[in-house]
């Protein structure tokens, strides 16, 4: 079952920046959207922004999406499921799953609520920062609590993919212990790193690049939010906390005692971890093949190369290089995917490149 | 003095990712450029990419960039002094400073040996990976030592203005502490963070999103380069690591008692800090003009808006949107940079908007 199980009205609950940005995708699909917050303006806001109009008392939402504040969550879910009439389901959007399960366990009409959770945003707030592509390619989370329907579970799995997300499937525990690895954590190094620049000279400032920039980019989130979100996963967090100060402490002790073989080995373990991250949609890597081309020994002949390779449009993955030491020529391997590999070659040769089949 | 001081040739001791980058802008600029490289490979590769030739016997370069890995680097630098000629210049480009200029600070030619370092850098090696455009508005930092004269601190600042970067001044050591701060510990942190995903099971590694991409994104660089720069810079980064572990210990303390305010001001000192590192170029924020226009309540109007700003050309810096509670329409105030405000208003006038002087 596709997108289709979502017909829509979609309601939005908190028009922020994830709430409008579903909302612009759900317009984006012709969908109906309807926009609901605490705050008047900014439904003026995101209706302006051609995500939806103000919800009327008479509509009657296929879906409601609750995307407000963290610490309103439970209390906005709750209400949701009181007003819900029986054609209506329920999700949220909150960056933790157990406590608004929680919040809502016992209620007569929990079993036509599954949360859920988009992994994706920005350091920014706001209607305004708000995007229909925002979850494009992304995963986003499906956790149902035990007496969730299966049609409340379609209609959720319909929204995501309406928004263009991957949607993972996994219960609300698994789930906050996952994201305190994958989110919260990452978010509390970054905050740490970005502490120590807050007092520090302009002079010594002046020589940031881009790495410091990436590892704290994230630390630029606003801090009521997110001591909102990561103070709803202590106890994941926590844990893993813990284990991050113990090795905290071995690269301490690896630096101070100039163990350099003890830092080399922390630091190919920090390698692999980014090797274990999935790559885009968490797609199975592609088949490859090698384009082996003939490449003269002259300044510039690869520069040529890879500028007559990037004109073709084929996408060049990985290179290998070998020059022969009896003669004034190099092989050059290019790896593609492996269904566009003939079309490299007819490319290059016709350039005048010498390949080899 | 510019560029000028610098006519070449150039010469490049390490033809990796850095020293091809400099010796591709070097080329860029015009200027001979000698290639030499323990692997004589490696210089068929750079040269094949346009980078330039390779170092004859009867060469004299104006200036010598010695880019080599950092164990190797003290002993290249002295290398490369008992070679040059009177005329020559020689400078490094090694993440740490301290520790190269002692290797010669008793050479009798260290007077026209300045060491300096490029901010810039991508989690690749190789010359394969090089770019002319690498340094383009990136911080370079240049660290005469004492006996340094002013002719050799031009042809270095010279170096650093063909390759487009930004010439920053300090003292050595005082550039190790800075780097500790700006790239040494931020690298652990990545790796530490890295390092709890290396072992993580794929269903958690899905919930992978932008944000712990960009923390342990610098942490895929080579770890046994990383090992040599910043064991090299062990006494900063031990300091200021020390540093960190008391913090992460707060962090730890006010995730676990579940106190939301020490964990909100954490987070709020680390905003701070990512408030704190320059913008492009280090230049100063250029005077602000807010351009106010009357905006209907329609769905719909606001991306119209903003869809006419956009193709104007002007840049917005930022919005703020004041709902007329009385009447059905909304005052949006666009900041632009103040030269351009007037351009704005036209582009959107010409569009139907009514704006306001």
């Amino acid at each position: 079952m596709g997108a289709s199980a979502l017909t829509g009205p979609v309601e939005i609950i908190g028009t922020g920046l994830i709430g409008t940005s579903i909302a612009l995708a759900c317009r984006r699909a012709g969908l109906e959207v309807l926009l609901t917050d605490a705050a008047p303006d900014h439904v003026r806001t995101a209706s302006g922004l051609g995500a939806g109009r103000p919800r009327e008392a008479v509509d009657v939402p296929q879906l409601v999406v609750v995307a407000v504040p963290p610490d309103a969550l439970g209390a906005a879910i709750r209400q949701t499921l009181d007003a819900a009439g029986p054609e209506t389901f329920v999700t949220d959007v909150g960056s933790v799953k157990g406590a608004p399960l929680d919040a809502v366990a016992s209620h007569p009409a929990v079993s036509r609520y599954v949360g859920s959770h988009p992994m994706a945003g920005t350091e920014h707030s706001g209607p305004l920062s708000a995007s229909a592509a925002m979850f494009d390619g992304r995963p986003w989370a499906i956790t149902p609590g035990p007496d969730a329907t299966p049609a409340a579970v379609h209609v959720v799995e319909a929204l995501v993919r309406v928004c263009g997300a991957v949607p993972v499937h996994l219960p609300p525990g698994e789930h906050d212990r996952a994201v305190a690895r994958t989110s919260h954590v990452p978010h509390l190094m970054a905050a740490l790193v970005a502490g120590t620049l807050a007092g520090a000279t302009p002079a010594h400032l002046a020589l940031s690049g881009t790495g410091v920039r990436d590892v704290t980019r994230v630390a630029g989130g606003d801090p009521r939010l997110y001591s909102q979100i990561i103070g709803g996963n202590a106890e994941a967090v926590a844990a893993l906390l813990g284990e991050v100060r113990e090795r905290l402490d071995l690269v301490l002790e690896a630096v101070a005692g100039k163990d350099r073989v003890g830092l080399e080995s922390l630091l190919a373990y920090g390698q692999a971890g980014t090797r274990a991250i999935p790559g885009k949609h968490g797609a199975a890597p592609q088949p490859m093949e090698a384009v082996r081309v003939a490449v003269p020994d002259h300044p510039g002949e690869l520069a040529r190369l890879f500028a007559d390779a990037g004109a073709s449009g084929v996408n060049i993955e990985d290179v290998r290089i070998d020059h022969d030491p009896g003669r004034p020529v190099g092989l050059v391997e290019l790896d593609v995917i492996e269904t566009r590999a003939e079309e490299l070659r007819v490319a290059l040769e016709s350039n005048g490149w010498t390949t080899h089949r």
